[in-house]
């Protein structure tokens, strides 16, 4: 074809002919990308002048001088999860695997559509999520699908526990004479409230049910909400625990939620979207207890998985559930007896192989590798949760169950309409004196400041640092 | 921290003590990707007996060669795009930058979900769907959001459409007396099924309205069907034009359609999910007119534009439709007077930059490295079309109006009820023997050939492949 106006390494060639320019391309942005990372901790852990470049849509091709230029204009002026002192967000750096696992499923460029799509991807996605559901022990018959992010998952499970309930897949709500509820904590993820909206629920169908001083749901709370939704004609029909907060990574008691849910013949999901990753922990494993009674359960590998986002799953306790109460065929695509169309049974159609690096990662660092990646995170913890107790102007939201601590500066001299203010002012002060980002949830109507332990190069010289940017900035507050 | 079970290069040390272990398997992974890609010639266009590796998780890490080997085998068994006789589907082989920007995006793993989390990325994307919208003619206040496929684009702008439509952000669709409906061509896409069913309308909302003999809405049809569900007490509330159905590539008459939905007030949705791109090329862009009128447009660049999957987007006339209609807020995120957090109004929360492989197409093809592509195909287009037409036994399924071409066999050997098998035959041959993968769609309630003339490697000499074959395996099955 006439390729006048093409860049020469526009698109690898199949049969070779611009290898050379290929390869120039790509080795010049490999190399500068390596370079950025490796120096990561030169950078601040979140830049904060950075802005996009102008230019959007060029009449004809930049240089490839001008290209990189840009590249590593954006990547320097981009949020750096690797840097030690980056603990602010449930946001990992990613394992190596995971970033060349994208690299290679969008070369190859399949789609989990349907089978004949991603012959190899499709089988190895079936393969995995029926791994780690038995990794729940969620039962024989359990599976489930890749979503793109978190919130999809939980939408693709609420879906499915509405439709089984409500047989509506045809004929919709509108005709319900009573609305549909679902109860999760007050503190369970916002993504719950989209479903619900997505699902034409309404938000005010998701009722917030109380918790303890430790964010987690009370099960006697539960009953009564139950009832009392029941009393006021409306139809509950799910139960959602989550495992792994996400502001203080506190676990709903599991067991006796879903005691509470079975009692009243309601589907039972677990947000483990946080939490899921504990599965490969012998140490810390039994804090999921509780899981393998569920329904369905999201888990997202890529939060304490290190998997590069997204990378997230919709598990079934019984995989059948998707064909029956969910799928949508597609004319234009052949079957498989053994493998589905994925893309018939999730909530997304076209979607890239992200099982690659899931995988990838899986085989790279192994059970061994991510145990110790879980139980050092927990080692960090209960260093950083014992240095907040132990500080007098401190205090602590809830006792950490995972590798996250919220805490708060709370000195007697400022009184506590101020508190917010002094927090904010101190999570500016760590980023900009002391290269540490943490994070400033709102938390029961407070500012709180957040420590999310992820990084693997976040050490113990990294927590020392933040108590000292703490103390300094309380000394010259308490001066002033 | 103790790193005792974690491979060397594991994660990419943010002070480089790793380096030499990192540029020795990111090199490694990289040159044997692009040894495959560049031979992609040599490989069937879509291998057939391919398997996923055996073990999902291992105990412990696998070397650098095993994994070099597994990747090998996966990429050497999944669907491959890249050969020129993959003509089969609307997956194309990527933009080396696309790739690329995946890899970067993957590295620096920031977060769509909130401006903190993604800064130079958020700003990225507001001003690439800006000039897009712009592109499109929508208007000053347009805008919108990425999506990781175009089934959520769909599922976006229905969902918005919907709750502008009836108020059901809070209360859900249960207490309405009647039942939302929308109406789309018979040969529309899937997706709106599933939004339908997603959204809680159920899949009946989806009102098939009839299409003329070459896959175009009728308009005429569309004012009646909407009278008739207003007469059954249904409410409609929006229509669906394609521009550029799945199966055949063909375009409603987006300006009647619009007058139609006009007259009833009803929100008027583009799904130009593959058709957008013509908004690139001089010569084809008014088959586009009248998409300027749209209250939303789903465009998926990741089909002609060639941005690596996935890549879609939802836009809207008014972008402020996505703050009053559709927000859900999260209380641990910053917000930002100028950027949104993104995640707040679109049906994804975390979510990969995926912004960054458009954007670096954009500037690597320009526009005229588009419009060329554009161009080239529709040349490429006419030849199949003439070659089809001119042939006795050959039958076409629709007037082509893109860079797809569905025909089928219909010898006059062949009695009408044995084609189907017929064509399954043909299909098969051509992928065995001839290293063509055309796809073989229902339509019509018949099995058809159908070729989409995307890759850029695909030439006349294909074409002659093509024919060529499809001639010996008549002849052949016309003397058997």
């Amino acid at each position: 074809m006439n390729r006048s106006n093409m860049p020469k390494a526009g698109f690898i060639d199949p049969s070779g002919n611009n290898a050379d320019a290929v390869h120039d391309l790509a080795e010049d942005v490999l190399d500068q990308l390596l370079e950025q990372l490796e120096g990561a901790e030169d950078r601040s852990p979140l830049p904060t002048d950075s802005t996009a470049p102008a230019v959007t849509i060029p009449e004809s091709s930049q240089t490839h001088d001008d290209l990189l230029d840009d590249l590593e204009t954006i990547v320097d002026g981009s949020m750096n999860p690797a840097h030690p002192g980056y603990i602010g967000h449930m946001d990992t750096m990613p394992t190596t695997v995971s970033v060349l696992g994208d690299l290679v499923a969008s070369a190859v460029n399949n789609n989990m559509l349907s089978v004949e799509m991603s012959p190899v991807f499709s089988e190895l996605e079936v393969q995995v999520t029926e791994t780690i559901a038995g990794e729940f022990d969620l039962g024989p018959d359990a599976g489930g699908v890749l979503t793109s992010g978190g919130s999809l998952a939980n939408l693709h499970a609420l879906s499915v526990a509405r439709n089984q309930t409500f047989d509506i897949h045809e004929g919709g709500l509108a005709g319900l004479d009573r609305e549909p509820v679902l109860f999760a904590s007050e503190v369970a993820h916002t993504s719950l409230q989209k479903a619900a909206m997505l699902l034409g629920l309404g938000t005010d169908a998701v009722v917030a049910v109380e918790t303890d001083d430790h964010s987690r749901m009370e099960p006697g709370s539960l009953a009564k909400a139950i009832k009392r939704t029941e009393r006021n004609g409306r139809a509950p029909f799910c139960v959602v625990a989550t495992a792994g907060t996400t502001t203080t990574g506190n676990i709903d008691p599991l067991p006796a939620i879903h005691d509470v849910a079975d009692d009243h013949d309601l589907w039972f999901h677990v947000d483990a979207a946080y939490g899921g990753a504990l599965v490969f922990s012998d140490a810390e494993g039994d804090r999921l207890d509780g899981i393998e009674a569920a329904d369905s359960v999201t888990f997202n590998p890529q939060k304490w998985c290190y998997v590069a986002k997204t990378c997230a799953m919709a598990l079934f306790v019984d995989a059948d559930v998707l064909q029956e109460e969910f799928r949508i065929g597609a004319p234009y695509m052949r079957g498989d007896d053994a493998i589905p169309n994925l893309g018939e049974v999730s909530v997304q159609g076209t979607r890239r192989a992200e099982i690659l690096k899931l995988w990838l990662t899986l085989q790279h660092l192994g059970r061994d590798g991510l145990e110790q990646l879980i139980d050092e995170s927990y080692r960090l913890t209960a260093t950083v949760r014992d240095r907040v107790l132990e500080h007098d102007a401190l205090e602590l939201a809830s006792e950490p169950e995972m590798n996250i601590v919220c805490f708060r500066a709370a000195p007697e001299w400022c009184p506590p309409a101020e508190r917010d203010d002094l927090n904010s002012r101190l999570q500016q002060v760590l980023l900009s004196e002391h290269d540490i980002f943490v994070s400033l949830p709102t938390y029961r109507d407070s500012r709180w400041l957040r420590v999310v332990l992820l990084n693997p190069f976040t050490g113990t010289e990294t927590i020392g640092r933040l108590f000292d940017g703490i103390d300094a900035f309380l000394n010259a507050e308490e001066t002033e």
